[in-house]
């Protein structure tokens, strides 16, 4: 059973080796972090390895959730880190590890859904991953040799969380914003891109890869509600009705 | 030849596998520290292990001065450090990473020469060592699980060093880019207002009003780039349109 304690999911993305993953398990689990879900293992799921390595956080790994992809892993979340470089040319929030810790601490004391993604050791995150998280967690590295491991930036996030809650009980805010989950900005950037695709918007066609994630990141970086939503999809659907009119 | 920045040397007390001592440089380095100290390794000097293992800091492993005991590895210096779990029987000050770097950092500037010792692997540091360190650095780790391994306590003293030399939220914000100023929020607002009126959003009548207010509110409250205002004008140009096209 993972701890009572609120506190953000580890979301591991496509991972390789099963090193790693046990390595991350005891990174978290040495900051008592024990919710780690998993997508699309490389080696497949459970892995041997990854056992052997986690020893005494093993149990995180038996707990581990194991998605197919990035969307359905951060589906049920109303707020999303990517731990990556700062991506170019993507407009995105940038906050160092303790920033985002406390920014994660708040956003848990209201109510709210947290992840933080991870990339895959080699390639590191790819866009359209990067594309789906509210903001960046970007760790101070010498520029000069910014090479962290998996393990070893999910160490550091989670020592940042613990700073954060160490010594401090935290208590849940009963007051729950009715904030969108990430599941229905999903929605929501597929209904728009459907139907601005079927309107000719993604022109001319060697840009709409790009424009399309280009309006994903902006939907994903909002901070939308409920309402907020709800009253997007009414918008496009009165368009197309327009138009449907003549 | 090390970094002309004064800084923090890292002693490593008898360290055993040279996959850790490798491990540590590349900690150290990655947080732009790049004086290390080596007390008797187990295995001997150079060390194969410890090379490979280093890859892009093993300038640090040339670099690094070896002695044979502790006193001499710190004979140079004003003030040392002694990372380990809390001692019993020894009365010591005992800091957090972030209190201690804080600490060295002040200490740095007064022309103190400061030192961190790190124990070996497997047995942790000795009393006698810990007897001759000025202060205690205790990683806050969760008590059911506190085994941080040598490297993994290099990179947390590595990372607190530069969060202190490096001001790292004053990045915070410069990679966000180009903030729409309140003006072309408005242009937005009226321009989605408009087209949205004549598509017959605002229904009934009586919600008009209300309609409206929520969704300026909307666009007000959304942290928008100049990209972003562009490309949601952009996506009503094209639904009208495709509107016109019939």
């Amino acid at each position: 059973m993972p701890s009572a304690q609120l506190q953000p999911a580890f979301v591991l993305i496509r991972p390789q080796m099963g090193e790693n993953i046990g390595a991350a398990a005891r990174g978290m689990w040495n900051f008592g972090l024990d919710r780690m879900r998993i997508i699309d293992p490389r080696d497949g799921w459970p892995n041997q390895k990854a056992v052997a390595m986690a020893s005494g956080a093993g149990r995180l790994l038996d707990e581990a959730q194991i998605f197919d992809d990035t969307a359905a892993a951060i589906a049920d979340c109303d707020y999303v880190y990517a731990t990556t470089a700062r991506p170019r040319g993507l407009t995105k929030l940038v906050l160092s590890p303790e920033a985002a810790m406390q920014d994660a601490r708040a956003r848990i004391g209201q109510g709210q859904k947290v992840a933080v993604m991870f990339g895959p050791e080699r390639s590191g995150m790819e866009n359209d991953d990067i594309a789906r998280a509210n903001a960046i967690i970007s760790v101070p590295v010498n520029p000069d040799f910014p090479s962290l491991n998996l393990a070893q930036c999910v160490l550091l996030t989670g020592y940042e969380w613990r700073r954060e809650v160490v010594d401090v009980d935290a208590s849940r805010v009963d007051a729950v914003g009715d904030w969108a989950e990430q599941i229905e900005i999903e929605k929501l950037s597929d209904h728009y891109e459907d139907r601005l695709q079927e309107a000719g918007f993604f022109y001319p066609e060697h840009k709409a890869e790009n424009m399309k994630m280009n309006l994903r990141n902006m939907w994903s970086r909002m901070p939308m509600t409920r309402a907020d939503v709800q009253m997007l999809h009414g918008m496009m659907r009165q368009m197309v009705r327009w138009k449907e009119r003549g």
